[in-house]
């Protein structure tokens, strides 16, 4: 079988058997089975419990054994010392994909939690069988109404693919969802990031890869295949474990050794990944890969309705190398006959005195000037800052902002919002398909530094290799 | 009269005279006196309007002569080019604080702006008044239900200071409200920042003054009034026109120049000024130095629910100069007693085994394990790494984090909250008033940093001095 092949089996299961169904059921029972069926998870399941007939409606079985067929997946999720039959029972089954939630083993502070999980890995290789985990929240796919995680957690069909060393990527960050699909790799004892990058390389429903990365025992390998998919797809990399304190906690996480923290910089952006900061930095990146078009260059345009919030913007721009232009002839005559003769326009473009004074509406002065700037050919992406001082907009302003998209297919432009309505803003905002909106400029700039960069990445490849990547 | 008195009458006025109040209402009007109306402010008003009688039922004056008392303060909302007579009117009347909202005078792009300017400065001068603006929102004070600006406002009675160029402030950030009291100094022709420091550094409302600087003809004296008040009150400085291109827009917005962007960095720390590099760095540390101790060292202990995410915490103290300790033996002790045997217990700690296999409640493994790392000598603050993938906290788990707080009360303890519900956990959360919750690590880390960076700012005085600054 594939590595694909493997890789569909966790990913994109037609049947699970799951080992260590509690009859407890509710909250804080941490109930896989329940998890399933409150998903919808439309698969066949078989839960394994020993002392029950059925739990919440479905079938029971005593033993994997029992099962009336070879399940694509099982999860295991018993104390530790359980483990190692219930592998055994799998493996004779002839199921070939096996989760192991259970904590303990590499990550466990003793020799045997170690000296455990080499001896699964043997037995599942002999059987040519593959193991995720242990110490892992297994898988998740918005598509099929699936996860594994203890947590019950909200999903979206969002394109994004994650390769994860941790579970806290299934609950997922406060503006994106992750999941999209996840694999959270855990101890990584046999299935890797390498595996889960194959899947994520081929599979037509994810357009971006988050990669998050602790330790890594191949890192030659490992760099080669995100070196292979970055031609594909945009990966945006969270490598942690920076500090000499924080290594010394993966060590205890995942069993993992983290390496060079500079020599890792360099090699994964050597490799074409993207590597963020933080975790925020991750979201915003995540959000402007899925909806915005790539810029062409680092010009900016930039429209406000304060001077003093232009200025930051401004400063923001410096920092992450968009070039705030100076703006053409005709950009300029068209921002002048929309202002006070005494304004003087320039880049940020001040739009208020327009609106207080020459007494335009907002929507037609937001809309229209940021059309103008668009419409520059030394700008290649627009940043609006607006108040969020009214709790939304109109039906008539989110068709304009529509337009405007439709009409520079090419050019992305993002909003810095303030003020207190700034969540409901931002979801009738985003609610166009068209935009993004950031609490601050700092971030709606360093979202549109990561297209660009994106782009000339390929753009050196092509020039490299005469050829496009292939998609 | 000193300038504290003088700017008495611009944020503390017993009456308003509003010149330019149209007879417009209603949303896109922006007409201060229905602000006034609708905030509740509860001094005397005095629209001044030849043309109307009445305006939303307060009775108008034909100019400022008729009104019948010597307001403290008048507003001039006009155009430009009728600005100079009013003033002159507001003079002879004996007015002695004048805002002037009106753009484009220094701020213009032509000679006469500039021209108009000047006359106004050497007319009130002359009669011992002063002017705030031109280019500006003006003034707001959220305990006398006051704002002058165009746009209405959210304010909250909050202990917060702010001084400003812009009138962006007054709109607020999405996490903070700046009023508190705001004074914008726009174009600070008479006016300045250094006067307006002068007034927070006595006013007993205000526990931390927010600083928002695009240029200062008088940096010297800014910069005294600056080392001054910091030895009193926390002081943010948001300093921008960082760039090039960024200092060219300031010259635009304010007609003020820049300076050297690192000689401002060393001048504003050496002045104990702490200097924020963007609106998120501002709201998170003015929320901070509102709510939480100051610690008394930088040792940190951090709790988690998933390892991953306690890494990326990890990460976040190594790269804000946060020591994660390696915990006493006491503490180790209670805290293996709280997990499997097999679990490599250490800083941060995992607190999820507590949960999933010996059987602790959330709350009750959240709290004890928080409580029993602040018990650590070598621990100064504390970092919880929570997920808000259940919409809110029950009582019963914020009073138990409202008694760690109080039995800790020299030790400052955040929140890192991922997942979607996070406003909602957050609004419960916060509204113990004992602890704050941010989207991310470093966002948290950061916050206390500034907390311990200004502890350590205050212990160098006393180390120079001898004696604790004045309160």
């Amino acid at each position: 079988m594939s590595v694909v092949e493997q890789m569909k089996l966790f990913l994109e299961p037609r049947s699970i058997a799951a080992v260590g169904i509690s009859r407890q059921t509710g909250p804080q029972a941490y109930n896989l089975l329940e998890n399933l069926l409150h998903y919808g998870y439309e698969g066949r399941l078989y839960p394994v419990n020993p002392n029950a007939k059925e739990i919440l409606g479905v079938k029971t079985y005593p033993a994997v054994g029992e099962i009336p067929e070879v399940a694509d997946v099982a999860l295991i999720s018993l104390p530790r010392n359980l483990v190692v039959p219930v592998v055994q029972d799998c493996l004779q089954k002839g199921i070939k994909a096996i989760v192991i939630i259970t904590q303990g083993f590499a990550d466990a502070d003793d020799v045997e939690g170690p000296q455990l999980q080499r001896r699964i890995v043997d037995m599942a290789k002999a059987a040519g069988a593959r193991i995720l985990g242990p110490n892992t929240f297994g898988v998740a796919n918005a598509q099929l109404k699936m996860s594994t995680s203890y947590i019950r957690i909200p999903m979206e069909v969002n394109g994004i693919g994650t390769v994860s060393q941790t579970g806290g990527t299934f609950v997922g960050l406060n503006d994106i969802r992750l999941v999209g699909k996840v694999v959270d790799v855990g101890d990584a004892c046999d299935v890797d990031a390498v595996d889960s990058l194959h899947y994520f390389e081929q599979d037509p429903d994810t357009r971006v890869v988050v990669l998050h990365v602790e330790g890594m025992p191949d890192a030659k390998g490992f760099l080669a295949a995100v070196r292979r998919v970055a031609l594909k797809k945009p990966i945006l990399c969270i490598k942690t474990g920076r500090s000499a304190q924080s290594a010394r906690a993966v060590q205890s996480h995942t069993g993992a050794m983290t390496g060079s923290d500079l020599l890792w910089d360099v090699a994964l952006r050597d490799a074409g990944a993207i590597r963020v900061n933080d975790i925020e930095e991750l979201s915003d990146a995540a959000r402007a890969f899925l909806r915005l078009p790539p810029p062409r260059g680092n010009g900016i345009g930039v429209t406000t309705y304060t001077g003093g919030f232009g200025i930051i913007a401004a400063d923001a721009c410096g920092r992450y190398g968009m070039d705030l232009v100076e703006f053409s002839e005709p950009t300029m005559a068209a921002l002048k006959a929309l202002s006070p003769e005494w304004l003087g326009v320039g880049n940020p473009v001040d739009i208020w005195p327009g609106v207080s004074i020459m007494g335009h509406s907002r929507q037609e002065m937001e809309t229209t000037v940021l059309r103008h700037v668009l419409s520059d050919p030394k700008v290649h992406a627009a940043m609006a800052v607006i108040s969020a001082y009214e709790p939304r907009l109109g039906d008539e302003h989110l068709a304009m902002i529509r337009d405007v998209a439709r009409d520079f297919p090419d050019k992305p432009f993002v909003y810095f919002m303030y003020g207190m309505h700034f969540e409901e803003v931002r979801r009738t905002l985003e609610s166009t398909g068209t935009t993004l909106a950031f609490p601050s400029p700092e971030r709606a700039v360093r979202a549109l530094m990561h297209l660009k960069r994106r782009a000339d990445y390929l753009a050196r490849h092509i020039a490299r290799t005469g050829s496009p990547p292939r998609r």
